[in-house]
């Protein structure tokens, strides 16, 4: 079942916190909103292929309960009653964590993860896990496009873009180290955050560097509610301050000047992709924000320069902080997992101390250089990806493995390396599938960005090309 | 069995680095190393109750391995053939890890951590789990120190440092939060190396943001060796830089000028504890070093007042990062945990998100405060407990539980909290028992701070009291 093709004026994503007074007033019920999720992924599932495992009759208990709190108007949090998927890489106490991979089918830890409690505690909805890229690498799960089936959602939250994107639920969580949120909600048509480093705790999931948990949505509202549930209840990763801002959305605000990050992207742009990227540049200048580039300031090519590696450094980084944990799972499953993540184990293998040192300070000068753009911009813009959504249709057998079937990292293992927030909107269309605008901010300037992003996607007309 | 008074010039450690002429002319044997250490732990165990398992018939299949590659001159590292003890908080793939927890008992993974698998690459002999508090927190095991046992051996890492403390093995790896290898380590005697915050890789115990791995050892040569070893094969914590310095032991090295650290020790210390310290201030002195305290330098007064409430900070960081777990633990295992565990459980809950940030720039403060130190002086010194092992004989039923049962943290808080490395070395004896003395560094400077403590360890006189 294929959509028409994506108009970022007509499409209506899924929405909930717009349902509160509805919810209060008893003409809506979070049970449901949550039926009608189910019936949408009934219907759409079959093609999409977005969730591992679902828990309908947990989350009709949940919802259930919601329903009672907002009638009694004791509501835990503005997210009570939301249906929400979890990536499969995220440990929850009533269904299995299988990650996408082979060696850990049937996995069933019965934990629930912080960021899982502390949504429960939210009174949220925990409706199933979506499925993830192998790991979170490059090898993919079944899930397709939900605005064109031949076509990819991206990775590694395949489930959850696609999900959201086809309106089966309002919000999911995803979790990003090169370009995992940010790239499959552009291609899905999501609203995404993936905020900075650390603001929202990854619970077990502590073993690399430059990771996130985040948040796919169908309105930045949503999203914003969604992650600050977490973050205040179960804080960031250790030793992070978590992500700061107002419980409630931020208002939409316009940026006075935006620098336009070119990374490892603006090569690789097709040139329908180009060419709708230049008209939101052209419609930001027209509502009056200024527009740099790397030709206005020394220290936006001097960023730029420094962030052209950023692709090698990402992937390298956490080849060698994995690979102990990857040599157990190997020794352990040998058949247990894909040929994809053999050759990657074996690059992060072949590092030594010094050649992660060495990525080590490629990243913090990359961080430095950041830094120094501060005082030039509000924040940095660029597309979520280079081009909409690829065809990908499987491995062939006897071909060499596709290099990346879910898409290119290349506007995205910038920003994971920085670790800065990044909000992206489905304000373009290329092709007829959607394609996202990113917004990115300095690190803990989270709902700044947010802001930024919400009045982009509020104001601005849709880029259609 | 109760050894004689400890006096630091008789004792005499165990120790490998120095056989290693003999492993290679076989004159010795690794193997022959390890049975020396399984009599020692058969005459000594009953009373001094080191370890949860071991695994001697894995650990004589590992030393006949390398007793093979010494003959061959083809050794896989300096400490190839080292019988090592793990704290049992450490997963290894051949014995359980229970964690001194009902809750873990039985628990058995069947992976090694990073820290395992590096040392397992480096030909050392992994023996077998030492004990550990429950979860490293408060609650003891039945540990006793070797040197009487009616005295406590530290805790959390109680069992490596009594079994380095006994003569039953030459090293052992430990972890710190608050104290826990420092603090052990002074009260059994050992030399030990807690290094800088992430600088040893704790592999699947990524969960708070101040805790190290550490060694436990005999000898200042053996604790840098084993250190060693494994940051080269298994790098820090992910996103740490690891461990910097040489592959062998660093040399004895004078320093100039130290600055003593008072800290929340200070006012603790017993008249025989603080005169067998000022004895070593002494002999430092009459060897030329200069000796700053808070009064000679307006910073060091600063540094002082801003660490004096290190260990609530540490113990408040503590909680809420691990609050999200703990809840999982309690909840599958109501009965598995002690009433210890469950009264800090209930800080840490009561804790808000803005209660932890007020922690963090606490400890973000302390280290700035230390870092205008740098030009005063090569290294801080301070006494590596607030005075010899406590009596402890177990909780008396009917009576409230004593508070700490396995020693004080007051001297080992702030410098856990400021993340740097600290060695001990045991220079000091009190009332028949070892005390050790730490010398405190900046942060990455374990090979130098190694180096003073190695030149006070070979040259400066005992101090018994």
């Amino acid at each position: 079942m294929t959509q028409a093709a994506y108009r970022p004026d007509v499409f209506r994503q899924l929405t909930y916190h717009d349902l509160a007074p509805a919810f209060a007033a008893g003409t809506d019920t979070p049970r449901a909103f949550l039926e009608r999720c189910l019936e949408t992924i009934a219907a759409r599932e079959p093609t999409v292929q977005a969730w591992v495992a679902t828990n309908p009759e947990g989350a009709r208990e949940a919802a259930d309960a919601s329903t009672a709190r907002w009638k009694a108007g004791r509501t835990l949090s503005p997210v009570d009653g939301m249906p929400i998927g979890i990536k499969d890489l995220i440990e929850t106490r009533d269904m299995p964590t299988q990650m996408g991979c082979e060696a850990y089918r049937g996995n069933f830890p019965k934990r629930d993860s912080a960021m899982i409690r502390a949504l429960r505690d939210a009174g949220a909805v925990i409706l199933g896990k979506t499925v993830t890229t192998e790991l979170g690498q490059g090898h993919p799960g079944p899930t397709t496009n939900p605005f064109h089936p031949r076509h990819t959602p991206g990775g590694s939250s395949s489930g959850s873009a696609a999900a959201v994107g086809a309106r089966m639920v309002p919000a999911a969580i995803g979790t990003q180290v090169g370009g995992s949120i940010i790239r499959p909600a552009s291609y899905c048509g999501n609203v995404a955050l993936k905020p900075t480093q650390g603001a929202i705790n990854r619970g077990e999931r502590q073993g690399l560097s430059q990771s996130t948990a985040g948040v796919h949505a169908g309105s930045i509202q949503d999203m914003w509610l969604v992650a600050m549930a977490i973050a205040m209840r179960a804080g960031g990763d250790p030793g992070s301050p978590a992500l700061f801002g107002p419980e409630s959305p931020p208002p939409a605000s316009k940026p006075a000047r935006l620098i336009v990050m070119e990374a490892e992207g603006w090569a690789l742009l097709d040139d329908a992709s180009r060419q709708a990227f230049r008209a939101v540049l052209d419609s930001l200048r027209a509502a009056g924000v200024q527009i740099l580039t790397r030709a206005d300031a020394p220290a936006i090519d001097a960023f730029e320069r420094v962030i052209a590696d950023a692709k090698a450094v990402t992937n390298d980084l956490g080849s060698f902080e994995t690979r102990w944990s990857q040599q157990n799972l190997i020794e352990s499953h040998p058949d247990g997992v894909s040929q994809r993540f053999l050759n990657r184990h074996a690059r992060g293998m072949a590092m030594t101390l010094d050649d992660y040192r060495a990525r080590l300070l490629q990243r913090e000068a990359m961080r430095r250089a950041l830094a120094e753009l501060a005082p030039l911009a509000d924040a940095l813009i660029a597309p979520s990806s280079p081009g909409p959504a690829p065809i990908w249709e499987g491995d062939k057998p006897g071909e060499p493995l596709a290099p990346r079937p879910t898409g290119d990292i290349a506007y995205n293992a910038a920003t994971s390396a920085l670790g800065v927030p990044c909000v992206t909107v489905p304000k373009m269309a290329v092709g007829g599938l959607p394609m996202g605008i990113q917004v990115i901010g300095h690190p803990h300037m989270d709902a700044r960005t947010t802001g930024f992003a919400r009045w982009m996607l509020e104001e601005l007309p849709p880029a259609i090309a």
